[in-house]
């Protein structure tokens, strides 16, 4: 295979045809979307008014993208978006995420909790305004300028209960763009279907396709205990989508790391995935088996696992990539072209030329400082260890002048340390054990037997009788004996015989140590060489290329297209609902609901299902619309494929995709499996 | 840290400084023993007198190395080489694992069941005879007609049952040696301490270093009911050795794949152990957890988590080799070099030119094949498994001719194979549903959830329903039944109802399509144009450099050196018996036995303990003598640090590191904890 050796090869010769914007890449802003490109590339040039229209008939969810379907304000995102909104409107007798929600009439519709829906209204440049007020100042000024600015900015644009008003720093700086919403903060669930077909195939389908998901629900934002007339929004494609359309995915996408430079994702790739791939892999294993223990067992490690079994599947998505030599090549490229531009410019190499040779010499550090970071410095990621760490710290950052305390501990972030220590969260005895254990294993492994740390830590004892004993010792799971030691202070904390707080107090001059010592000679000088580069790039390219993610709305283009898989066989682009019967066991996670059971003979079963794209995304864009050049919808955007994992550090054209459900299938699902007409006839009619 | 781009730099410029051979590298055969090279070294030139003594002095035991250290026929070995004797010997009242062994008088020795003890008595080159054997032959006429002068070779040489000959193939078949060695039957166990200072530190200590492990048990080979007289024996050194002396090292190590082109080592890097680690260490946290189950669950997988935990470290240090740019950059090098010597040469580049590419070309498809192979023609690991595909195989092997049968069921392999089946050995199910079970679930991801071989096997189960079903239906543990089933041939085959035979038929002709495939387009093609390289690297190289390691007798060279560790730091080449009671916690594995404990005023803290040389060694070095230039026991080696691990591929100067107990502390064990009086005038009078 020589992946590597193919590296080589591109590295020792000049590649004309590599250039750093690949065909397809971009997560755009609506204000400088490449539209010549796009006619260049497809023969359509999206006018003004079509990204207006599309820019307003799009949302933002907390964590998630979603859009108007409807001018009576129907909202489409995914399952996954709003399962917490399900969940909280459920009870021990009618689990909706489980069982689904439709509301029959309009009346039945209800409120979610704690969602609101961000429509973005107008953009402004606010660049030279921003730098205006900074110009000269450096350091600690120059932030408290630039954060006065900021503020002046939002206020003048009429921040309020139904506006929201944020200045966005893209480019890592290069530009700051002034965003208005208008918020809508009532916002009811209208429908859902059962878990078991949104989230079909579960982990092992996570991030795969083939795929068969229904990861649709329906929301609709109310103003004045009426459904919010909303004259922007998408219109409905019953003909869907074909191969190699023209389609765009407006949406909301969270964080990207294109500017980390080779030095970097070479740490990655070389230490970091290696040592947290196979960690995370036997920690999973671990909660695997115990799950197997018993129902009780099961259901407190549930969101755990689900959690970690996502993280792993990411963790392999970028190490694929990195690992790839097509993929690592155009990196590659990409800092040459760059830095060789930087280097023919006498001002430019003078202000940026050695941050690259700095941030390799960084991450050489990193790796020494790695283990002292992940287990002096930041200690278990265990619940009931943060609340003893907290309270000991509270205790003792309290005493100081503000100015001296740690990040966190300043007066405007106590009330909300102090409530999240009131907060009553379930804490379960069992997996916290297992998480102690587990740290205690690696630290040692880690650190070596002989550190002193790890001799304070587990001085006698063994990984699991040192977790256990802890845990044993500890009441901090009672809200109560929590507040207890936060109102007793210093001397609350000194007195206890808590062993959980004993241990907290025992590590924390290390841990303090440990913590200064990395951020002085790994997270400083790494930040302050990262903004040199960033700042080189936008130096050289502008706007020319699109901005890191910065989860604000974002529009991409991208056609219908399959990809070649890990063997090299084409995948084709669309799915049928055929091939979701196929794939149905009837074992968890392959099990249909009786709904879709029951509908099998009335639907046509050649109806595509999902279908994927080029189009550049990444988390975040969970719940986009998928629309073609008329601004209808065509699909709903719920996943990516593996390969799009890599679209952290760049986008790989070959392979990288987007995995929505196809809108007929869409409403295939409501009008025959849901019976849900009212809403088909609201958003096809 | 750029790590891998430190390896572009190393390919960019020709690197005059590194040469194949790098320093103290070799696991050099006594009769071509680089005496020049350490004489410019180190100003000392064992003498052929010097060679043939501690040829004689060492010795070949099942998987280990050991020599003889008295005129009495005692050997001294590793307690791990002997464990297998230990515990045979051990019952229900004595675990003489646990407690250690000493027998006070010579009377008191034991006999170790099926322990062997091989000395090299002679060594003569043959390779003219088998080309003369040989030449113009090919294929399986080349074959038949090496084993036949082979066979002829070992008869001439006085084979019986106190002579062993071997024909030992070198350099990949460019040298053919005649070995000839003395066969002592009569083993027996002398003294061993106990398994918690033998092994102290377990898994967090295995190929770690500083060390402090008293990894020692004494044999003793006898003649005629008497001890075996043995005037080539070693003496030891109660000195022991200093930093930086010269030391050698005798000994059998197991087998090296230094012939490894780049395009296979990028292959393991990049393909093979980024799927490997993660699945090993996801399937130990599911042991680990089930151990902490009970008693009967920790009995039941303690073996089986041992190997997979000692499997994870290898691999772990394989991988930290392939990815460390110098270790990597050096492999470029010698391949640059090799394949420039080669392309220079008209009738070599003519023989072996396209045998790299070829190579490359064969990893491709090896990497799109691997899951096929993994899952379809491999199936689970499981014995009850294996029982069932062995009974099913053959039954329909049987029934051929024996041309056509599979191999390992010709007519000189049956009988073997059905000893295997009716051995009673312990089957736990719970493991063998865990087993199962995992690997159907990597087999559904690996295969993907269509795949029809997955159908077939899952079909509308989960992986733990499937494996739960399997084991409850299966009654192959019972070696009755599966006597029954190999008398009953295909007509009980085909009658029986037992699951897990119905399921060995079920993917048998899958099985067999997927491994005639992998033979033909992977096993096939590598084995060839390894061959090939291997013969060029021969026809440049000659003998200048040492042969892959055989598990025959060997000696590298080196001296005691520490080496820096991941962060840099430099660890010194000695530690001291205070550090193995600093390490002691008490608790497991940290746990010493009360000997040492009683011990510790009697003993002289300071004495070393272990230390670390540069010898390159690999597994089956264990046992083997650590001796100066007057063939004097410094110390006895039993394992190496992570960076020995990489010595698989290549030798790493800088790091690699052999791991030894000192001669001091062998001596201080056995007089002052183990009063082991008559021991201690024996070796050491």
């Amino acid at each position: 295979m020589q992946k590597r050796v193919l590296v080589l090869a591109l590295f020792l010769s000049p590649v004309a045809s590599l250039t750093p914007a690949t065909a397809d890449q971009g997560m755009w802003t609506f204000d400088r979307f490449p539209v010549a490109k796009v006619q260049a590339g497809y023969g359509f040039a999206p006018s003004r008014t079509w990204l207006d229209h599309v820019r307003l008939s799009s949302g933002r969810l907390p964590g998630c993208s979603a859009s108007f379907v409807s001018p009576q304000g129907l909202v489409m995102t995914n399952h996954h978006c709003a399962v917490n909104c399900l969940a909280a409107l459920s009870n021990k007798m009618q689990d909706y995420v489980a069982s689904g929600f439709y509301a029959k009439r309009l009346e039945d519709e209800v409120k979610c909790p704690s969602v609101d829906f961000l429509q973005l209204t107008a953009i402004s440049d606010v660049t030279k305004a921003i730098a205006a007020a900074t110009v000269g100042k450096s350091g600690r000024a120059l932030l408290d300028a630039r954060q006065a600015k900021e503020r002046e900015l939002r206020n003048a644009c009429g921040q309020s209960e139904t506006v929201r008003c944020d200045v966005v720093s893209l480019y890592h700086g290069g530009v700051y763009d002034l965003y208005r919403y208008n918020r809508y903060a009532d916002v009811r669930l209208v429908f859902a279907p059962e878990f078991n077909v949104a989230q079909f195939g579960g982990d092992p389908d996570n991030f795969n396709f083939p795929r068969y998901d229904y990861d649709l629900t329906l929301l609709r934002v109310y103003q004045n205990d009426k459904p919010a007339a909303t004259p922007d929004y998408l219109g409905w494609s019953k003909a869907g989508a074909k191969a190699d359309e023209l389609v765009f995915v407006p949406g909301n996408p969270g964080g990207t790391r294109r500017e980390l430079t080779l030095a970097q994702l070479t740490y990655l790739r070389d230490v970091d995935l290696p040592r947290r791939l196979p960690a995370t892999a036997e920690y999973r294993g671990i909660l695997e088996q115990y799950q197997t223990e018993g129902a009780e067992q099961k259901r407190e490690t549930n969101e755990t696992l689900f959690f970690l079994e996502n993280t792993y599947k990411e963790l392999t998505g970028e190490q694929q990539a990195l690992l790839d030599p097509q993929f690592f090549g155009q990196k590659v490229e990409e800092e040459r072209a760059l830095r060789t531009a930087v280097a023919k410019n006498k001002t430019l190499q003078a202000q940026y030329g050695a941050a690259w040779d700095e941030l390799a010499r960084v991450q050489v550090r990193k790796a020494q400082l790695s283990a002292s970071e992940q287990f002096v410095a930041s200690g278990p990621r265990s619940r009931l260890f943060s609340y003893a760490r907290t309270v000991v710290r509270i205790a003792a950052e309290k005493a100081k002048p503000e100015a001296q305390r740690l990040p966190g501990f300043d007066d405007a972030s106590l009330p909300l340390s102090m409530r999240r220590l009131q907060a009553r969260v379930p804490v379960y005895r069992g997996p916290e054990e297992l998480q102690l254990a587990f740290w205690a294993k690696g630290m040692r492994e880690g650190l070596g037997p002989d550190d002193p740390f790890v001799k304070t830590v587990l001085g006698a004892q063994s990984p699991a009788q040192w977790a256990h004993a802890l845990v044993a010792g500890t009441k901090l799971d009672d809200p109560a004996v929590r507040l207890e030691l936060l109102n007793g202070g210093q001397n609350a904390i000194d007195a206890t015989t808590d062993a959980m707080v004993r241990f907290a107090v025992a590590i924390d001059a290390s841990a303090r140590t440990a913590r200064r010592r990395y951020e002085d000679e790994v997270t400083a000088p790494e930040s302050k060489a990262s903004e040199l580069v960033a700042k080189a790039r936008f130096a050289v390219m502008g706007t020319s290329i699109d901005p890191d993610a910065t989860f604000t709305l974002r529009l991409s283009y991208g056609s219908v297209k399959g990809f070649p898989d890990a063997s090299g066989t084409p995948v084709v682009p669309f799915t049928a609902i055929a091939g979701l019967y196929r794939r149905a066991t009837g074992a968890d996670p392959y099990e249909l609901p009786k709904s879709w059971l029951d509908a099998k003979p009335s639907l046509d079963v050649q109806t595509p299902m999902n279908l994927c794209t080029t189009n550049d995304i990444i988390g975040g864009n969970s719940g986009s619309p998928l629309i073609d050049k008329d601004a209808n919808i065509v699909g709903l955007v719920f996943d990516g494929n593996i390969y799009s994992l890599g679209g952290d550090f760049g986008f790989d054209a070959r392979r990288n995709r987007t995995v929505a459900v196809d809108s007929r299938a869409l409403l295939a699902g409501l009008r025959t499996v849901y019976h849900a007409d009212r809403i088909v006839l609201e958003i096809a009619p």
